[in-house]
C-alpha cells in the first residue's frame, strides 16, 4: 500500500478533479504491475495497472491488488474499475480508503465480495486521506478542502510598518509554495493584493501538466483590468458588485465574473466555497493579505494552515492575519501539528483543524 | 565519541560552572570503561572512567580513550588529567574539542603529544559544543551564553489584549521549559514578571541534583521582598537604584542585590552579562515579559531563542518583544533554526545567533 500511495503522489499535479489514486498488483511478494489514475478523463489507476499486466502478458487471477481508494462502480468519464477487476479475478484486494462519496461508498466494496474477491478496507487510510483532502470534503461536505499560505517572522510578521516584506522567507520557501499551488485547484487571493503587489499567481517554479484556476474575492469589483493574473489563463472574480461591461470585456481575457451575495460588507466567503465546490474544485490554496486571511479565519473556511517562518525578529509590522480582539483563549483558533520541516534557512510548518479533518476521517472509514 | 557525549549529557544539571564531559576508554573495540565529570569540585571524566577501569582490574595502556574535551593540564580544584592520562599509558586519545581558555587550550594536547600519545582533535566538535555553549562563551568572550525562553500563538503573541495567557502552550511545553531552567546556572526575569505574575522561578518538574540562581533586573529596585522566589534560594537583583536598607533586609533571604551603571534608564545590560561571566555563570534561561526580551535582544545579548508556538491563533494581543519599528529588513534581528520538535500538541524552536556560533567553534577548533 506504502507504493499505490508513493504512485498517487506521483500524480499530485495531474488528476484533479478526480483524486490522486495509485494501485499496485502483487503475487507471492513478486510487484506484477502497477498504476497511477490519469488526468480527468484518462484511464483511473486500477485501469492503468490492469493495462500494465496485460501489456507484460500477465495474468493476475489469484493476485492481491492494493489500491488507495475503493474501486468506482458507476460509470462516469470512463467505465466502473470495478468491473474491470472482477473479469481480472484477484483473489485479494486491500484498499486504503472508502469512496467518500455517500451514495456510492461502499457499493465498490460490496460487488467484489458479492464476486467472491477477499477484500480488506482501511489500510493507511488516513495517508491516503492526506493525498485527497480536497476530493474527501468535496464529497463528503460540499465544498473545497481550504489552506492558508502564510510567510512570516517569528514574530508574526508578514511586513514591516512601512510595508517591506521583500524578503522575511527565503527562495526556497517561495519554491516550496510553488509545489501547493500546483497541488491546488484554485489560487485564491484578495483585490486588494492585487492592486497592491500586481501578482501573477501561476505556477512557475515547479514543473506542472496543469494550472490551477486564478480567484480573485473583489467586493467592490475594484480589480484592475490590465492586472499581471489576466494572462489568458482562467481567472474567477468573486464579487457582490454588477458591472455587465467590465465583466464582458474580462469574459474576453477568460476572466469569469461571479456575483454572490453579500455577507457584512463582503463577498459572502461560506457561498463562495459552496459555489467552488459545486464547480468541482477540490483543493483551495489562499495566498492574500491579512484582511482576507483573517475573514476566511473568521467564516471558519480554513481547515490547514501551511505556514513558512523566516529565522528572524523583526519588531512591529503588518500581522499575518487582521483578526478582532478575543476576551478569551478558549475563542482561539486551534489546529493541530501535522508537520515541521527545513526549507532552506526557513522553517515550514503545517497545521489542520482537527475537527474538520477527523470528519473527513469518518467519511471515508467505516 | 558518541557514546562519551552521551554521557556528559547525563550531568548537564550537574557540572556547573565546569564543562559536561564524557569519556570512553575502548581496546580492540571492547568498551573497557568509562565516566563522566561530576558535581564542580569532583572528578572530571577522565578520572571517573580511569578509576572505573582501575576498579575492573583493567590496564588501559595501548587503549584508546575518547574524550569530549582536551583534558586539563593545570592545577583547578582537582589535579590535572593529563598527568593521570599519561600515567596510565593509553596509545590514542581522540578528543571531541580544545579547551576554549585562550590561556590553557592546546597545551593538554601538547603535554599528551610530548609523552608519544597519539592524539586526534576535533571529531563531533560541534555537537560537543552544543553541550557546553555556556562554558565556551565564558571562556572564549567573557560571558555567558543566554537563551530567551518565549511562549507563543502561531501569530507571536504571549496574551490577549486582555492580559489573559493561561494558557496558551501546554502543560507538556511548561514541563519541557524546566528541563531548560534545570540545565541553566541564571533563570533570569524582570521585576515587572515578578510583581505581575510572583513566579517561583525554580525548577520543579525535572529532578535535579542543582537549582540555578534565580535573577531579577529590577531598574529602579521595585521588587516586593515577599516575592515568592524569596524562597531562600540564591536571588541576584540587578539594579541601578541604591537602597542599603532593603538590599539588608533582602540578604537575609539569600538575595545579593548588585548595582550597575545605568544605560538609557535600565540596568546596563552588557554590565550585567560581563559580571555574570566574572562570577562563573555559564548559561542564562531568560523567561520574562516582552519589555526585558526585548531589551535583550535589543542589547545584543541573546545568543539563542527556545521557542514554545502553540497551533492557535488568537489576533491581537501581547507581542513576545517589545521592539522598536525597523526602517528596513536588513536591520532585522537574525537567527538559524537548529531544531524543531512537537512537545505534546505545541512545536519547540530553537533557533541560535550564527555568528556568535561561529566565533564560539573557532575557539574550540584549530
Amino acid at each position: 500500500m506504502r507504493r499505490a500511495l508513493a504512485l498517487a503522489e506521483t500524480v499530485l499535479y495531474v488528476t484533479s478533479p478526480n483524486p490522486r489514486v495509485g494501485c499496485v498488483i502483487v503475487r507471492d511478494g513478486v510487484l506484477l504491475a502497477e498504476g497511477a489514475t490519469q488526468k480527468a478523463g484518462g484511464p483511473h489507476a486500477e485501469v492503468m495497472a490492469l493495462r500494465q499486466a496485460r501489456e507484460r502478458g500477465i495474468d493476475i487471477a489469484g493476485a492481491t491488488v492494493y489500491v488507495s481508494l475503493e474501486p468506482c462502480s458507476h460509470h462516469g468519464r470512463t467505465p466502473p474499475c470495478v468491473d474491470a477487476l472482477i473479469e481480472a479475478k484477484p483473489s485479494r484486494v486491500v484498499i486504503a480508503m472508502h469512496d467518500p462519496n455517500p451514495l456510492v461508498g461502499g457499493r465498490g466494496v460490496a460487488r467484489l465480495r458479492a464476486a467472491g474477491i477477499d477484500v480488506a478496507i482501511g489500510v493507511l487510510a488516513e495517508e491516503s486521506l492526506a493525498l485527497n483532502p480536497g476530493f474527501v470534503a468535496r464529497m463528503a461536505r460540499g465544498t473545497p478542502w481550504l489552506w492558508l499560505k502564510l510567510a512570516a517572522s517569528l514574530d508574526g510578521r508578514i511586513a514591516l510598518s512601512n510595508g517591506q516584506s521583500q524578503w522575511i522567507t527565503g527562495s526556497a520557501a517561495r519554491a516550496d509554495g510553488h509545489h501547493w499551488r500546483a497541488r491546488s485547484c484554485v489560487v485564491l487571493t484578495g483585490s486588494g493584493t492585487v492592486l497592491a503587489d500586481d501578482p501573477h499567481l501561476g505556477v512557475r517554479e515547479v514543473s506542472t501538466p496543469r494550472q490551477p484556476v486564478k480567484a480573485v474575492v473583489d467586493t467592490r469589483f475594484e480589480v484592475n483590468e490590465q492586472a499581471r493574473l489576466f494572462d489568458g489563463s482562467r481567472v474567477w472574480i468573486f464579487t457582490c458588485t454588477h458591472n455587465a461591461e467590465k465583466a464582458a470585456r474580462l469574459a474576453d481575457r477568460n476572466a469569469l465574473v461571479v456575483e454572490l451575495p453579500d455577507s457584512g460588507g463582503r463577498v459572502d466567503l461560506a457561498a463562495m466555497m459552496r459555489w467552488m465546490g459545486a464547480h468541482d474544485i477540490n483543493e483551495i490554496h489562499v495566498e492574500a493579505g491579512s484582511r482576507l486571511s483573517g475573514a476566511l479565519l473568521q467564516a471558519d473556511c480554513v481547515d490547514e494552515l501551511l505556514l513558512y517562518m523566516a529565522p528572524m525578529l523583526v519588531g512591529p509590522g503588518l500581522d499575518m492575519l487582521r483578526l478582532p480582539a478575543l476576551q478569551d483563549l478558549a475563542q482561539a483558533w486551534r489546529f493541530a501539528f501535522t508537520d515541521a520541516r527545513a526549507i532552506g534557512p526557513d522553517l515550514r510548518l503545517n497545521a489542520r483543524h482537527a475537527g474538520r479533518w477527523s470528519a473527513l476521517l469518518s467519511a471515508i472509514t467505516d
